[in-house]
């Protein structure tokens, strides 16, 4: 048996998480950096309630918010030259997953130097300033993993900064952030959590731990996606609907649990072109990519894809390309042509290494095709 | 939803895995010293294996092997002593619950005073050396929690330090160390982890995810025990009989961080007694007291006692206490005396109050009674 399990970030989810955990600020230091992007947690109440938190434990704060979605290279080092100008002793990085990695290595640039061509290379000092995370969707996972996700547009993709010391110290978890998500994005981040936690099953990283927290993961997000099916939707700003923002926030916490051990696989080395080149939202881009990912995976690992349909309490990969084609209507179209120069990024990719079953370059091929829409 | 996870421990569990994993002692300093039992740790190979490794290092250490089954404070304050004498960087733990206690005790002792009234009362100095587990028993889950228990002769009972300081830093668990160990002795560890899962469902402080935890935990440990009832029992060091082993460790280890978040309950305040005035090991004594203790609670929570059932396949609180008198053979005497003692104490302690159901005086006397042979 073999397993190995590292996740260091204290975890702490319940209504009116900051207000009531305020006190746990002080150990951090004198003054805070707040990190995020130009307004959803303005809107969302995040921010006001870190500010109020901050005051409340008389600790000083700037504020960087400059994060774009999928931040970029030269964002994060003008957030890190930000943080030493104002010299802060800590992080705080709410939002999505762009906000809160953009804070790790901002937290990680802030206190060494490390070039950009070599931002990507793995090998860092052990330092960065402490990071809390207030995650504002139920999707990434970024509040419980050691990885910054950044667009390398060297490599026209995005890429990974990825060290134990990114691990943020505290993660506080708050459902009342994300009320008033459109629907859309709910979606979106449902099932970005819901292929982290599919694709730790099909790492070759995967132990019996990692499984276990995957199939809670996806019993609880498979239990909320009933709720989110456009057109047949509940209106998710209802207070009544806080339950299922709650367990969305859960499951996309154990997902992040999971790929923080297994990685991800193909589907995110073959999604990240989808997101780079065609603007395709993140979480969209896997979940566009995973049905017929799963079906590729099932003609040589049969057992593992029958594991995953149990846990979603589904009978075939047919039942599951129907939910998903439910949630995600239209698919997007894709020339020939970006299949080819798609393909040949995600062959380069790190993760695709990670496939129990890997793809060659015909099946990514063939997968990008049934995914979207041929023009 | 409340959630509130925090477990920093690095968890390793793989066969050969001190040795696979000797190069993360550097990290840790350049003097280690080896906290053990006076026996075990050099018959079952641990012990060699980690001097073996640190050699491999070029890792100097020293040995204090002085620990006694249920270690003492004067155990703990001498092993700082010489901690402090020999200039060490980190702790190294290696045995059953004992051992890795007293380890985390010395780790903490040697860098900070503390005064021997002052040794439970929660308040130290945010510092201790780093602390290394390697457990050579399946039960404890000492190697995944904050707590160190040590006999306290003044209150007459086990109490434990127990600061966040106190997780280790690393715990390689490795099944192999375990093939020796006589079957009375796997029985009471196996017990003492299922009763840390069992405990963890009934404490008020249980969250979806600790609960979790303790359903796979509870699993686990429980598909093993038909394997260890005396007399049906094949040869429980032979190399068929691994997989059990691991999986028994794997479970206690789970039961660990279930304990770290839930804490235990009036179950082992009153096994405190047991141990503590009756020699009874400590696994034991929480296992005779089990059966009981969850048909108490069943009369006011038998949603809760349900749960526990089903996940170790029962259907009834009297297939759960045949089990454990499958297991445990004749109990022990006790006299009306004795009761009305431990009552007394059991009331004093700690524990008590995590209880879902909180057990009265009379309850407390009616479970020891029915719990062992009155004489």
């Amino acid at each position: 048996m073999n397993i190995n399990f590292f996740m260091p970030t204290k975890v702490i989810m319940t209504d009116n998480c900051i207000h009531k955990n305020a006190f746990l600020f002080k150990e951090f230091g004198q003054k805070a950096l707040i990190v995020t992007g130009s307004n959803s947690a303005k809107i969302n109440g995040a921010l006001q309630d870190i500010t109020e938190a901050l005051s409340a434990m008389e600790i000083q704060y700037s504020i960087f918010d400059k994060v774009m979605s999928n931040p970029t290279i030269a964002c994060v080092y003008e957030g890190a030259e930000f943080a030493k100008e104002q010299k802060v002793d800590f992080v705080i990085g709410i939002g999505g997953g762009s906000p809160m990695d953009a804070a790790k290595a901002i937290a990680l640039l802030s206190v060494q130097e490390v070039k950009e061509e070599e931002l990507f290379s793995g090998i860092y000092e052990n330092k960065a300033l402490p990071i809390i995370v207030v995650p504002t969707t139920a999707g990434t996972g970024s509040e419980v993993t050691q990885n910054s996700v950044l667009s390398n547009d060297r490599m026209q993709t995005k890429m990974s900064i990825s060290t134990p010391i990114l691990y943020p110290r505290l993660a506080l978890l708050d459902a009342k952030y994300m009320m008033n998500l459109p629907l859309e994005v709910t979606i979106n981040t449902a099932l970005d959590a819901l292929s982290h936690a599919i694709e730790g099953m099909l790492s070759v990283r995967s132990t019996l731990l990692s499984n276990y927290f995957a199939v809670e993961s996806m019993k609880r997000i498979t239990q909320c996606l009933r709720y989110l099916t456009p057109g047949k939707t509940k209106n998710s700003a209802s207070p009544l609907f806080l339950d299922v923002r709650e367990k969305l926030l859960y499951g996309s916490m154990l997902a992040g649990v999971v790929i923080a051990h297994t990685g991800t696989t193909a589907v995110h080395s073959m999604g990240y072109s989808l997101t780079y080149f065609k603007n395709i939202d993140h979480g969209r881009a896997n979940a566009l990519l995973l049905p017929s990912f799963l079906r590729f995976t099932a003609k040589s690992d049969a057992e593992t894809v029958k594991k995953i349909l149990t846990a979603m309490e589904l009978n075939s990969a047919d039942e599951f390309e129907a939910l998903f084609l439910s949630l995600l209507g239209e698919h997007e179209q894709i020339t020939e042509k970006e299949i080819e120069r798609y393909t040949g990024i995600t062959l380069q990719s790190k993760n695709i290494s990670n496939s129990k079953v890997i793809p060659s370059k015909e099946d990514i091929v063939s997968i990008y095709s049934r995914s979207l829409q041929i023009v």
